[in-house]
């Protein structure tokens, strides 16, 4: 398996390698491999907070966390990804040692399937559970398009109640106004398989469990699925001859006839209220998404969901091969701005629908199951404006102005963090102007300083970073601070947890309005 | 790269095989890969909590957030597992798309060092960071030993004040019993890199560049490694000719000569506290080695970490190759049972050292860092007694009695989660002793209970499952319970929140001693 990686100059180099060896003069490249990316404190606290907010209300809504592992047999999870054109169909995947094809979890559904087919999950049905953690797609990375993100999942498995959907698209509901998006900030597009099932139907392609007959349906599906971003010119040509892309690429299309196509359109342009009748409803699969959506519609009303945040769009189909049932995906309605500052398409923050064949993959017996996922990494950068920083605070700072008295700085540091004070000493080797700046760039609230003389009268300096940067922003004020520093006091080595404290309470009065 | 996979037969079947289509009879079987394993609610709440206070803790340290992805570059993670015997010396590793080879960090240090030198770090030196997440190594899996763990690691980058290893050695302690281990419930042995070096000089071994002599005192290092695994007996084979485990595996040994084997094992032996001079500081490197731990037992002193708590143990060198000065594991010193009740060896909870040259790998200029790391997912199973069960509560159940007044139940979930009040109706189609059975196994505290006739009144039946479930434990009260059903009583329906909540007050007041 490692054989053909010597053929891979300029690239990341073969792990068995000998330009491995750490003696040789050999340096890798320190940059993330294309699609992955770090995440700095700002963002990994929103994460937390997220997370810890979809959690609280998931236990609310009574379901209990079980976390699969990153990795699984590859056959285990299947293929349901839409994208073709990728290796392994957008799944990272590779030989175990045993040459067991094992791939990394492209989300949480599929793991969730196979634990339940296993008999390993906790015995009462239907099964609630959460989930929360990142998931991996081979996709071609892009602006925005990353291959690792976060996402959080609730499921319901064991119940055909249409209640269970209802209630997913509810916690989605909720769930983002948890997190920070106004009530009147997005709208949930439900749709149904069988509502597409049927507009096929009524276009006259062929149904049936014949192999070459599903794939031309998923290939007409996954075209309704991309209106949303090719608009219904992109879908005519992927219903029909093919599509070229700016880049020339070429997506062979369904082949379907013109008067297919138009009849598709027609179904898809067609609004439609929940209880809706009418076109949709003249296939007997259209009939049944019908009376399915007419029930999701009661039970949302009952769990207090308004009408105006749920509408049924027919061109939501989730390009995701293993649903069955209802679908849905929430976007997000105020506009989102690029890094450019450009408006984008973002797309949905929030999915999910039902599959009630998953389980069955493993133990040919049917468990109906329905599941929702939230984008959570998506949902951050499309509720962080360009350029917003996080403003955490960082530690009070303890200067190092003399090496040999480190542990006296050590057992202030002690003594603040033993009182809930985040603090640190100073670790480096530079001077005081080059600490005060460092103190800035961490954020630090106060500074304190104690030198040989300080130290010999039993004192500390406490400087006030806050008032300090504000006073050095006036001129006046400027000149003041550098005279008569006001922004510093003295303070008996006694008292300096209190003093510094003291402080910090001063500084969140002034923030207050 | 997908072409082998024909040939394994009986495997999990190759992501791209035919066989994979959905529509024919394949069924893959429901299983983790070896060494991976799901996570149920009580232990992903136990993670969540140890996070939670160790991220607390890091904070107040000053150490802020910053995570990286699961995937890097092969050759930017480098080789510096002890694993020789794996493939890819214990990593889980493959190609991209591209023909780059990607691998699952097998810890938080490289790609710190990575990112640190790619520039991409805030500003301010020193770095103080913490993360938290998997990581996975490609071991062989065996009891309590699995292929992906959680890892919680705070580094400080650009110091080499030794206050910097002793800040991390306290974050250990304070840690470890800010996740419950009792203080006198654990010991760090601290040792050196250079304290090894000089015990290799003393016995003779040649030191230098040389990629053949490196790759020798690394082999001594990784025998002394294993002193606490195998015995003295293990590593004097080690050292020497080499030793056959039990299942026949053949490990090569350093071929050293007795007198030098003798030479390490007297050093090994030797007693030695902080103060030590004697014989371990008749080398350079040794002397470096103690004038080093003087420093950091100073620190440790002046954070209020007292001397019982740390010890220096010159046979603690970790195994992984990257460090170069200070090496410290925590180990538990209460006895820790296996599954089957009997008492078993389980190695550290936590460790680090200090690993100044993994930058240089990259940028070829050196900036000294050190780094700790708590083993999460080691410590839970640590500290979990055998069959110690999660006995998390459940939400309160809303019995399915009458499937049209599905909207009605709903209404109430709603109410109930409205007031904070983990709440659920029941989905499935079983009967109402299923679903009482349903609410016990779930640990729900109330059942709410309304047919037609209740509502025609306008009422709700509230049973308490708590005083129920104590009531059927006694044969008496079993009686009475089955006659005058004393667990349950009638409320109006306006009044059902309040009359929930009161019914769980009185829970928790009953609980209290």
């Amino acid at each position: 398996m490692f054989k053909e990686s010597r053929e891979a100059r300029g690239k990341a180099r073969a792990p068995d390698g000998a330009g491995m060896n750490e003696s040789e003069a050999f340096r890798p490249e320190a940059r993330q491999p294309r699609g992955f990316r770090d995440r700095f404190a700002g963002e990994v606290a929103r994460e937390r907070e997220m997370i810890a907010a979809l959690s609280a209300l998931a236990e609310r809504y009574g379901f209990a966390p079980l976390a699969t592992p990153a990795l699984e047999y590859a056959d285990a999870l299947g293929k349901f990804l839409p994208d073709e054109d990728r290796p392994n169909e957008g799944v990272f995947a590779f030989q175990d040692d045993d040459e067991a094809w094992l791939s990394l979890r492209y989300d949480h559904t599929a793991p969730l399937a196979r634990l339940v087919a296993q008999g390993e999950a906790p015995p009462a049905r239907p099964l609630r559970r959460y989930a929360a953690g990142p998931v991996w797609r081979n996709e071609k990375p892009g602006p925005g398009r990353f291959r690792e993100f976060l996402q959080f999942d609730v499921d319901t498995v064991g119940s055909e109640a249409m209640a269970a959907d209802a209630e997913l698209i509810a916690f989605l509901a909720e769930g983002l106004e948890a997190v920070g998006v106004p009530q009147d900030g997005f709208v949930v597009n439900l749709s149904h398989r069988k509502l597409v099932a049927g507009i096929m139907d009524a276009a006259g392609i062929p149904a049936g469990e014949d192999a070459a007959i599903r794939a031309q349906r998923l290939r007409v599906l996954r075209s309704i699925d991309k209106l949303d971003r090719l608009g219904i010119e992109g879908v005519r040509l992927l219903l029909g001859p093919g599509r070229r892309d700016e880049s020339g690429d070429v997506t062979p299309g369904a082949g379907l006839k013109d008067s297919q196509i138009a009849s598709i359109e027609a179904s898809l342009g067609a609004t439609v209220a929940f209880d809706a009748g009418g076109e949709l409803g003249r296939t007997p699969a259209g009939r049944e998404a019908l009376a399915d959506l007419e029930e999701i519609r009661l039970a949302l009303a009952a769990l207090g969901i308004g009408a105006e945040r749920v509408r049924v769009t027919p061109s939501v189909v989730r390009g995701i091969e293993y649903y069955t049932g209802p679908v849905f995906e929430a976007e997000l309605t105020h506009e989102i701005r690029g890094p450019d500052g450009a408006p984008m398409r973002f797309g949905s923050v929030a999915s999910g629908g039902r599959y009630d064949d998953l389980v069955m993959r493993f133990t040919g017996e049917r468990v109906p199951a329905t599941g929702a996922s939230v984008g959570v990494s998506r949902l951050i950068s499309a509720l962080t404006k360009a350029g917003e920083a996080a403003g955490a605070e960082g530690p009070v700072l303890v200067l190092a102005m003399d090496r040999a008295m480190t542990a006296d700085y050590l057992a202030m540091v002690a003594e603040l963090r033993g009182a809930g004070i985040p603090a640190e000493l100073y670790l480096g080797r530079a001077g005081m102007k080059a600490q005060l700046k460092y103190a800035d760039r961490r954020g630090s609230p106060v500074a304190v300083i104690q030198g040989g003389d300080e130290r010999a009268k039993g004192e500390v300096t406490l400087k006030d970073l806050k008032l300090g940067a504000e006073m050095a922003r006036s001129i006046e004020d400027n000149r003041a601070w550098r005279e008569g520093r006001p922004a510093q006091e003295t303070a008996a080595r006694g008292t300096l947890v209190a003093s510094v404290r003291a402080i910090l309470a001063r500084q969140r009065e002034g923030r207050a309005p």
